[in-house]
């Protein structure tokens, strides 16, 4: 009952907000489309529907209702950084396939395999590592996740028959949260870094690679210490020590023997993929394009079977509800919805120091990626509006402009939806969208504490 | 090593057609982008890559050889129509799993189901009785598919145990095939006949649904005739005689007892869903977003259940070739290919008299479908064209018109690419991409020798 109970108050909401006279002169249109969105997001979040029964359903309604044209709502299904995500999950089960994944994750745990915790911190310090030659970081963390997948199975963590909380879960989130930080560590490690770059130097604030890693670094080391320990505090894995794990691993990587035909051509194809992806930020090479190139010659090679596309069925989810609520969070953003409620809540800062207005601004550019799908739409709605009202307000331009950018980055495990990375991690099958919201939530009320509390006077004695 | 041979042969074959100069005075960049997709048609036809592979490859090399830009190659992902074959199949699954699919099928096998021959004619008569009350015939297709495969199942003909050519891949490419006839009959059974009426109206071309039904009732019903049983013929099942079937299915009905809960809401989406396609030839409802519609009740409801999806990686699958091939064609047309082509050819037309002018458009019309993917693309890019020359050549309008316009729906089986509606059967697995190009092109054939043959005189004589 308590899930009929759940489902009639939702109604009542969606039907009360669709009725009411939209506030802050938003037209009706857009206030139902806003009506519709927010009333997926809550049914996500309290486990009313299935993250991909919620954004078919909400795809339908907003169609069926004509709220939005069908072209617009469809228009997720065909961006390049999305198809990225579908390619880089297939191209990731070949990886694991192969066997690759599991040899990368065998070397891995033969080093850092005592604990658990040891692991989600070798995790995170390979994606650090990684990152500066990555200008992408869904491509990153379609490197990534074979290699997750493979250290959960090694641990004896699968999912399906109740062991997927033994490791895997816990090492597929602290991946998922380590992706936020070394994405804004380096200038170079996301897709939208530079672009913001770009727009403050339109407003006279000259960020280089040198200048934003000496301001990321010391907030970003102490993200990195906290991070998986927390994680292990609040959503532990089962299993902690594992002093054997290490000894294990090597006599796992004797057993396995010499790499094999597949994985010699899956480790040239991901080498080749990893090297397109890394000049894809000197040129203009299209990153999907990359990944559907690695994924014909794992199929023409039989490496990636037909019968394998079968059981991936999961791939379709994703790429389904991420493109829905894509195209319904871009047009909430192109009918000014984000850009009224952004105005409407700065307008409360005049008259505050800028100290407040700065800290004011940070958390509600935060708090209002619940409605943004995908960092790039967030950052190219209202980095510039954010960065402007700052620097009016007397926040130094170059400290407004990082942390803006840093919190672009840090805020993306807020929601399923927050990344294209979290989806890739989410359809494994380890974590559950309810699990993102409840604890990528606190990663981010944890990373924004270390941004604003250290970073704040760290990136101020730079200046 | 003859696979080896074929792949030196093909590679030979792509590199000549790139490196010459184009003919006609095409340009270069279209040249290239027709050589990406005849080499990729040629790779299907000749079982050297499977569609997904050869379509997955030639995006990635059209792309990033700079040919096409990537958001005109990935613009196929977010089309309604093809977004609908998705959400069909996915219903389809429903209708399976449900019961429902199999309950219906038992009703036709308890009344036509003597045989395999009975089975292939009553399939086919379903869907010229239901096709006026639908304008898509690809979400025709997503009704009859289950239907279908429940069939196929009922006869113990299953894919992936070698029997699959006991009755299911005979039922699958009949329904396939009658479907280019259903669609050809009543002017509200497919979704660009209407617009060819349209095209037509503004040539002075008076095209009613009572006249368009009278041009296809003959050579209609004899195609009906002999459809299944060509098929039959040239592609048996290996079932055939199946005295007892109608007297098991009766029993099997017993045996299923009353309709389940489940059932019942398949049934009501079903109906639903019926209601609307049929309704979205009058007004603007967009078939795609009730296919959706229909999938996310069954979703709430748990007919569909999550873990369902994880096995519909065919249907991605399916979404990516069909995305990936419509795009390429579409960037083809566009760039005016298919004109010059058509233009090339028809300028040998001229001082042969209009009968054989009339029965050479005709043929240059189907021949060139397949450079196209989907019916809709080919009749928006040719059929004004091809009407035009045909009336200045002094063929009758009437009789140019109608018999293009059967021609866009009879020269739909011709590749597995050529109807939306194909993908979904294909998708099946109890027909190859192979037996499409060789049986639906025996079928392609056949119509075109009975519309031609005996649809001529007929439609004169009515004129």
């Amino acid at each position: 009952m308590r899930i009929a109970l759940r489902v009639i108050v939702l109604v009542i909401f969606a039907l009360s907000m669709w009725s009411i006279n939209p506030p802050l002169s938003i037209n009706l249109s857009t206030w139902h489309l806003f009506t519709i969105f927010i009333t997926t997001i809550i049914s996500i979040l309290f486990n009313i529907l299935p993250i991909i029964a919620a954004a078919i359903i909400a795809l339908a309604v907003s169609i069926l209702s004509g709220v939005i044209e069908p072209a617009k709502a469809y228009a997720g299904f065909s961006e390049s950084f999305i198809l990225l995500i579908v390619a880089a999950f297939l191209v990731s089960h070949a990886v694991h396939k192969s066997g690759l994944g599991k040899r990368l994750s065998l070397h891995i745990i033969r080093r850092f395999g005592h604990s658990t915790l040891g692991l989600g911190y070798s995790v995170i310090a390979t994606d650090i590592l990684i990152a500066p030659a990555f200008p992408s970081n869904t491509a990153r963390s379609g490197v990534l996740y074979p290699i997750i997948y493979g250290l959960a199975h090694d641990c004896g963590s699968k999912v399906g028959d109740n062991t997927q909380r033994k490791a895997g879960s816990y090492l597929m989130i602290t991946s998922m949260a380590g992706l936020t930080i070394s994405s804004g560590l380096w200038l170079t490690a996301m897709a939208v870094n530079p672009i913001g770059v770009g727009i403050a130097q339109k407003m006279g604030i000259h960020i280089t690679f040198g200048s934003w890693l000496m301001c990321a670094i010391v907030p970003t080391l102490i993200a990195f210490a906290l991070i998986p320990w927390m994680l292990y505090r609040i959503y532990p894995p089962e299993l902690k020590e594992t002093p054997d794990a290490p000894k294990n691993a090597a006599a796992a990587l004797e057993h396995m023997g010499a790499i094999s035909r597949n994985e010699w051509i899956t480790a040239a194809v991901f080498i080749s993929m990893l090297t397109l992806w890394a000049l894809s930020g000197l040129f203009p090479i299209d990153k999907a394009a990359v990944a559907f190139g690695g994924l014909g010659i794992l199929m023409a090679t039989k490496v990636f079977g037909i019968e394998d596309f079968r059981s991936q069925g999961e791939a379709l989810s994703t790429l389904i509800w991420f493109a829905i609520l894509f195209g319904l969070s871009t047009q909430l953003a192109e009918q000014g919805f984000m850009n009224t409620i952004a105005e409407h809540f700065t307008q409360y800062l005049n008259g505050f120091s800028w100290g407040v207005v700065y800290a004011m601004l940070i958390a509600i550019y935060v708090l209002i990626h619940y409605l943004f799908v995908s960092q790039s739409a967030h950052l190219l709605a209202l980095f510039g509006i954010f960065l402007s009202v700052g620097v009016q307000a007397g926040v130094p331009g170059e400290l407004m402009a990082m942390m803006l950018l840093f919190a672009t980055n840090f805020n993306a495990t807020l929601t399923p939806q927050g990344s294209s990375c979290n989806a890739i991690y989410l359809s494994s099958g380890y974590i559950s969208a309810r699990d993102i919201y409840i604890y990528g939530g606190a990663v981010t009320l944890l990373t924004f504490c270390i941004f604003i509390l250290i970073g704040t006077p760290w990136i101020l004695a730079l200046l």
